[in-house]
């Protein structure tokens, strides 16, 4: 099997802007996808399938099976000539570094040249660190595809030249294919501790985000998400003796701080 | 070398229905499709090698040795139309994320486009935690391809809806692969604590299994061996200290609970 | 680069039978194929390559470099229709599953296809485990292609049917694609306790294999090496708490014993 | 994505010598191409890129990104027939060893075919170990192609013949392939304690090289490294416990001693 986009609907999207959120840090990018997506029910039209994802099926609620994957969903603008936004979001990332390399290039292959897009955004969680306790009012970093996409955001809250250190996956790659590809883009960085799930990095996020791509987002349920997550936390340290090394951050399509139970 | 099945026999099986019994949690899926392999006296017709399993061969007891596989076996129908079964077991599970889609696809393929196959059953174990200590009346836990596939199990003791987390490897993989290629399936799985050789969560999809594909199968071996298997226990608890880690599962052509040796 | 052979001298051995002694347990197959090479003076003729070996050079004692490789010797037999022997040793196996199956498919086709080989040993330590302390007279444990292999070797002391377990990496799978291309061979494992370096193994699959294939050989030198190696695990012993995780087993060009230094 | 070599500058290096520093043992490479690169202000020409190098993009001070790579500069010579120098450096190595038997292979393609080199200078570190102290006056090891090599080095102070052991990556590998390619080369060792930078053992193979090749280096600034590299390393030692295990040597551009934040 190779890696695969198919394509569910044969939607054209308008100028599409790309909006790529996916299980990493703090699950930042996974969370603002995701509430994105319940915000706009935003509408499945393509899946990406690989050989370089985990060997895993999701059991559903439903009573199904589910290859882990990578969906895009889209939301269509409500302007006249306003650009409709496509979400990139799913259970996991490639694991090896060349899976990592083929799927983030397909990705950008596809949104380039199959979908006509103009621009990419990129969602992760810019860490600082456990030992030094949760971030009480989250900064939102930027790093970008070239010098001149920073002017588009002057006037944002975006903190630009002080994020230092690597960004790995798909938040990294897909702006480094991006720029190979002569597109312009950048990724957007809420501030966090290295919690599982960090509802309050990527509400940061989702504000920027919103006022930038001038989105009315309803943000009370992921104030709500905040309060949960933070009692989840002290159950998850609990279960941290028991926790197995390198799982997969949990589907947030699962309730946060259960225990997840395998089978294979 | 590629992924390759060899056929040893040509059998062209009636309307076949494929049983997966693959070393897992709690061998669940290996002794199954052992147990049914012993009981029914099925025939090997076909061995599926590939350089994304092990690189291990296996000492037999004859003195000669033989490559790790996976086997094709074929239980023929008694009534005039009812359906062969084909039963696929064997040594290992690929080790790679790559190798577990290449050999999974390819199992698929290979039972739809030469068998002529028309369901499919994976088996496997489902991890309540050993914490949670031995499970005394096992449930059968089921996913299914798709939710018409539910329906056909209504009557059953299989329980739905109420599994949740992932399933790894060849049990749902293959289901997976199923579903893309339009075939119907589903994955059952026994409960069990994660133990080595759990006969009594086997006893448990067996006694579903046979009742649904109205196989007459006696069970007495398999209490035989839950009742050496709990015995076996407490020996494979006081040798934990010394088991090499991420070991394979001891080979059901072994005794359970004697220490592996190895050699390379 | 893919896995290469490069011809150093162009040879064509008599019926050869092929030797095989690689780095693995207690270094029991490199031992007896480096003391054959010395013995019988063995000329090198051909160098196998590949990147599925470690990124390593060796640092050699003239100042050069070498890449680790596995190499080819030519024992030309005394006999008038004697066959000759070729010996297989080298630094190091194949790291990942793959690559064993690749490398060790690529000799058994060389060895059958290029040298018109007839049979095959391969030579490994056959471990009792640590916990069993020093092995005072090892057996020579044999597991052969197919059962009538066994005959042949009625009247020696090699025991059969008595192994139990996996045989990883080359010593295993050059048995088993031997087995596959219709070829005869035997994989002699001596008795082992999981040394790294057990001279006492390697002298009683010599003695083993010099009466089989009348060859005189002089065993003086090797029972020096048991002294030095008794000598040598006490000092390994203390540096254990040092020694890198996962190290390549120590080239027989250096000094037992001794710690090696890295680069990079 | 395939492992690709970007022109940046159609340059046509004049005989040109290519110096190898990438990171590895004490970063002793990476120091001395840094240095080389700073000091004769050296041009970038060309750019490697490799699905075997880590998924990881830098996050740059001017705000950008950077995806890791290896880069050529150009350093050209002040004599009217005197041979140009290449410098190749850069972030990281390739992770597996498939992935540095292609990458580097490609370099001494790359250097022979394209450039038309002539002679290569891998540059690296020699362990001496943790537990043997700070290392005062850091001898450098040598190992050649051939030996006739050993006679350009006689009056140098590189010690021959003395080194045992392997050289990891790219520092063995490139001298691997350039005796494949028949090219001369030397790879040059710092001494080292395995320390994360070493600026004391990158300036004895500064002094070394630039005897040998009559480079007129300022090393005072190396001088002040080493300073700055001592106080960090207690700073350093104090992080240790917080330190992710198997993180990249810190890149020469940020700053030493800081702790690198991830984001992924």
């Amino acid at each position: 099997m190779e890696t695969i986009i198919k394509r569910n609907k044969s939607i054209k999207p308008k100028a599409p802007i790309l909006v790529v959120g996916l299980p990493g840090i703090g699950n930042v990018g996974k969370l603002v996808a995701e509430h994105l997506k319940r915000e706009f029910k935003a509408v499945r039209f393509a899946t990406l399938y690989s050989p370089h994802f985990p060997h895993q099926v999701v059991m559903l609620k439903n009573g199904c099976i589910r290859l882990v994957n990578n969906r895009f969903y889209l939301i269509k603008s409500k302007k006249a000539n306003g650009s409709d936004i496509v979400l990139l979001t799913g259970d996991v990332q490639a694991v090896s570094p060349e899976g990592q390399y083929e799927v983030n290039s397909r990705i950008v292959d596809f949104f380039k040249n199959e979908l006509k897009g103009t621009f990419i955004y990129t969602i992760g969680g810019y860490s600082i660190g456990e030992a030094n306790g949760i971030v009480k009012s989250p900064r939102v970093f930027g790093n970008v595809t070239r010098k001149e996409v920073m002017k588009q955001f002057s006037g944002t809250n975006v903190v630009f030249k002080e994020s230092r250190g690597l960004i790995w996956g798909s938040a990294g790659l897909i702006m480094a294919f991006a720029k190979m590809n002569k597109m312009d883009g950048i990724c957007l960085m809420g501030e966090t501790s290295f919690l599982d799930m960090d509802a309050s990095a990527a509400k940061a996020v989702i504000l920027t985000l919103s006022k930038k791509l001038q989105l009315d987002v309803d943000t009370t349920n992921l104030d709500k998400i905040i309060t949960k997550t933070a009692k989840a936390i002290r159950e998850i340290e609990k279960q941290q003796g028991i926790a197995p090394i390198n799982q997969l951050q949990p589907s947030i399509d699962e309730k946060p701080g259960e225990r997840p139970s395998y089978i294979r």
